[in-house]
C-alpha cells in the first residue's frame, strides 16, 4: 500500500486549459471543480470563451483564470489543452498550436478529426505529446478504450453504429407512431432533439465524421469523408415503416465500415435492420455500436450518444489517462483503400401512377443485371395515383443494383423517385 | 512516421509462457500463432499441461517448449505468466509463485480472484509487476478497458449485469417457451451450455464471483463473495413468467452492485426487470454489463459472455496492454462495507391449496410490516390444490419483507415455499 502511495505522491497535477466554455466545456469545469478526488491528477487552470464577462461561473475555483485572449492561454504553457470549440476554424489552429509547444490534446471534435487526423496525430508524435478524443464519437460511450486496449487481441472486420442521436430519434419515432416525417422532426426540434437545420444530422454528414474517427480507432486507417457513400434519410416514409415491419426489419440510420482484404468499404445512410437486432432496438437519441472480430465474434456498446455530462465524462477521462500513462507510443492513420461493398440484398420501394405493366418492366430491369427478386409486396388501403409497393432482391453487387434502378427511375410511371437502400440483416463478416 | 517506427523497434517482444492448454488456453496460443502482426510484441515461449503427448498441438510454432513441469516453466523467467488453469489451488499458487519473481501475469480465473484478488493486487505491486484479469469476467466483452479508462471521469454509481450465460439462457428459453425448467436444463446440457452439475451457474455462485471482479474494476472494493446475498433460479416456473409478463416485465439473474455513501450493497438472484429493457432483451448465453454514473447515465455493454475464441482476445488484449505501457500504478482493493439495499417493490410468488382467507391473511403479515400491496393476480386454468398467484408489493426495505415473509410461509396453506424476488423497473441511482 505505501509503495504504491508513495509513487502517487511523487507525480504533479497536470495542468488542464479549457477551449470553449459551452454544454460541454461547462460540464468538464463542473466536473474538474466537484470531484476533489481528482485534485491531485488534474488542476483547471484556465478557461477561454468569447464574452467572458456573461459566461463567467461563480462555481469554478477562483484559482482559475478567465480570459478572452487566447494568446495568454498558451503563453500559461498548460500541460493539456481540452478544446471543445468544434468546428475547423479557428479549432484547427489552436490544436496545432498546442501540440507544437508541446501540450497534449483532447478534443471533442470529430469535424476536425475527420478532415484532419492524420495530420494532427502526426503533429503530435513529432513534438512528444498527445492528441485523445474519446469524446468525439458517441460522447460517452467508453468505446477508444475498449477497442483499442480491450479488443487489441482481435482482428477486427467491421464496425457498424447508430451514431446520430437526432436521425434514430426521428426513425424510431416514425417507425412507433405511423407520423410522417415532417411533423415529427418538428417535435424534435421542439424537444431540442434536432437543429433549426437538421440536415447534417439527417444527410449523414454528422455520423459520416463519426465513422471516419471510429474507423480510425478500430483500423487505424484514415477514409476521406467525401469519399463516403451518403444518403439521406429525408426520403423514408410511413409506407417504409409498414412494409419494413412485414419483413420483420425496421429503418435506422446506420454507418459501417468493413474491412476486405487490404480494402475498406464504408456508407452512411438509411438500411433495413432486424427489429430484434440492436440497431433495431435502439430507440430515442441513444447510441450503439457494434464491433465484429475474427476471434471474438460481435460486442456492443450502447449509451447517450450526447449531451454535456456524458460527453464531458469521455473528455475528463482522456485527461486522467494521460496521467496514468509516461508515454504512449503514440499512433498514425495510414490512408484507407476504398473497395466496393460486399453483395447484399436490398430493399427497392417505388411510389407508382398505377397502370398494368409496371411490374413487368421493373422485374425485366432488374433481370437485365442478372438480379433474382426474393419478395413482392403491395398493401392494400394506398391511392392508385401515388401507389407504394415494395420489391426486396437477392444479395447483389451494388453497381449492378445502380444500373438497374437508374434504368427503371427513367420510366414514366413514377410519382416518386425510387428508393433502394440496403438490408443488414446479420451477416457474419467472417463469411 | 520513422519516429514512431523507431520507438517501436527497440522494444523486445514479450516472451509469454501459457499455463494450460484447455478451450481458452487453446485458443490464446492459436491467436498467437495466427497474428504474426504480434510477433514483435508477443513471443510464445513455453506451454505447461498435464498429459502435453496427448495435447501438443502440430500447429504451434516449434520454437515454443511444451513442458509438464511447472517448474521448468518457470525457470525460463518468462516475462508475462497466462493462468488460464481455473480453480484456486493449484493455480493461486502459481499465480504468486509468477509474481513474486517479477512475471506480470493475465489470469482469466474468476474464482481466484473473488477469493484472493486483493492479495495478489498487492504482491503484484510489491514485486513492481502486474496483474491483469479482463477475460475473467463476460469473456470477450472489453469491460476493464471501457470502464477503468473510459468511465474513469465519471463517479461510477452501479453495476449490474448478466454475467452467467447457463442463467440467462435458462431463463430466456423459459420466457419464450413456457416449458419447465428441468426440461431447458436437460436441452442446455446436450447444447453444452451448462454442465452436468449446473449448480454454480444457476444457484449464482459463478455470478457472484464475477461480480467480486467487476466491484473491484469499477470502485477498487474487495466484496468478499460469501458476504454476496444469493438466491437461486431453481425455484422460478413457467407460471412466474406468465405473471411476469402481465406485469410488463420478464426474469433474468442478475448481478448488481451500488454504492450507497461509503457502503456497497450487492446481491446476485433472480429479478423481474422490464421486458424493453437491456436485461429484459438479452438472450441465449450472451452477456449483458451496465454501468451508471453520477455524470454519464448510463451505458452498456454486451456480447459474448464465455467460449475459447471470445475469452482468449481478452487475454492476448492483456498481454498486449502489458507491452504499451512503460509502468503503471498498480492498484489496490480496499475492504467494501455492506450496507441494506435500497427499498424496492417486490414480485411475491404463492403457490397455495386454495381455501377462503388466505389473502386475507397474507395482506395482514404484510401491514404488520407497513409494507404496501400494489397488485394481486390470479390467472384462471390453475388446480385448487396447487394454485399459484401473485401479490406485487410497493418499494419496501428488505429486511421487514423478510419478516412479513417468514411470518406468511409459517402458515400451512401453502403447497410450495413463497418465492420474494426484487422488480428493478429500471430505477435511476442518482435519484
Amino acid at each position: 500500500m505505501l509503495a504504491l502511495l508513495n509513487r502517487r505522491m511523487k507525480t504533479k497535477p497536470l495542468r488542464v486549459a479549457l477551449l470553449g466554455f459551452g454544454t460541454v466545456g461547462g460540464s468538464v469545469a463542473r466536473i474538474l471543480s466537484e470531484r476533489p478526488e481528482l485534485a491531485d491528477r488534474l488542476q483547471l487552470t484556465y478557461i477561454f470563451n468569447r464574452g467572458i464577462a456573461r459566461k463567467r461561473a461563480a462555481w469554478v475555483p477562483s484559482s482559475v483564470a478567465w480570459t478572452e485572449d487566447v494568446d495568454e492561454l498558451f503563453r500559461s504553457k498548460p500541460d493539456a489543452v481540452v478544446e471543445v470549440v468544434g468546428g475547423i476554424d479557428p479549432a484547427g489552429g489552436w490544436v496545432r498550436r498546442a501540440l507544437q509547444q508541446g501540450a497534449a490534446v483532447v478534443t471533442a471534435n470529430k469535424m476536425l478529426l475527420a478532415a484532419h487526423a492524420p495530420e494532427l496525430l502526426h503533429l503530435a508524435v513529432m513534438n512528444h505529446t498527445q492528441l485523445r478524443f474519446e469524446a468525439a464519437v458517441a460522447g460517452g460511450v467508453p468505446l477508444i478504450h475498449g477497442v483499442r486496449e480491450g479488443l487489441a487481441g482481435d482482428r477486427l472486420l467491421r464496425v457498424a453504429g447508430i451514431l446520430n442521436g437526432t436521425s434514430n430519434y426521428v426513425l424510431s419515432r416514425m417507425a412507433s407512431g405511423n407520423e410522417p416525417m415532417a411533423a415529427v422532426l418538428d417535435d424534435a426540434r421542439r424537444l431540442g432533439y434536432a437543429e433549426a437545420d437538421p440536415s447534417a444530422d439527417i444527410d449523414g454528414e454528422d455520423a459520416g465524421a463519426k465513422l471516419v474517427v471510429l474507423a480510425g480507432i478500430a483500423f487505424r486507417r484514415h477514409l476521406r469523408l467525401p469519399d463516403i457513400p451518403r444518403r439521406s434519410i429525408r426520403a423514408i416514409s410511413a409506407a417504409d415503416f409498414r412494409y419494413a415491419s412485414r419483413l420483420g426489419c425496421t429503418i435506422r440510420q446506420i454507418a459501417m465500415v468493413e474491412t476486405k482484404g487490404d480494402g475498406f468499404h464504408a456508407f452512411v445512410g438509411p438500411a433495413l435492420v432486424l427489429r430484434g437486432s440492436n440497431f433495431g432496438l435502439n430507440m430515442g437519441a441513444n447510441n450503439v455500436v457494434t464491433i465484429a472480430g475474427y476471434y471474438g465474434g460481435e460486442n456492443s456498446f450502447s449509451g447517450a450518444g450526447a449531451g454535456g455530462p456524458a460527453t464531458a465524462v469521455a473528455v475528463v477521462s482522456d485527461l486522467l489517462s494521460l496521467t496514468e500513462r509516461e508515454r504512449d507510443h503514440g499512433e498514425e492513420w495510414l490512408p484507407a483503400r476504398a473497395v466496393p461493398p460486399p453483395a447484399r440484398p436490398y430493399y427497392l420501394r417505388f411510389v407508382v401512377r398505377d397502370r398494368p405493366g409496371i411490374l413487368a418492366s421493373i422485374a425485366a430491369s432488374l433481370a437485365h443485371q442478372g438480379i433474382n427478386l426474393d419478395a413482392v409486396l403491395q398493401e392494400p388501403g394506398y391511392p392508385k395515383g401515388a401507389l407504394p409497393f415494395v420489391i426486396t432482391v437477392e444479395a447483389c453487387e451494388e453497381v449492378a443494383l445502380g444500373k438497374a434502378v437508374q434504368e427503371i427511375a427513367a420510366a414514366d410511371f413514377h410519382a416518386e423517385a425510387p428508393l433502394a437502400i440496403p438490408m443488414l440483416l446479420g451477416e457474419d463478416p467472417r463469411t
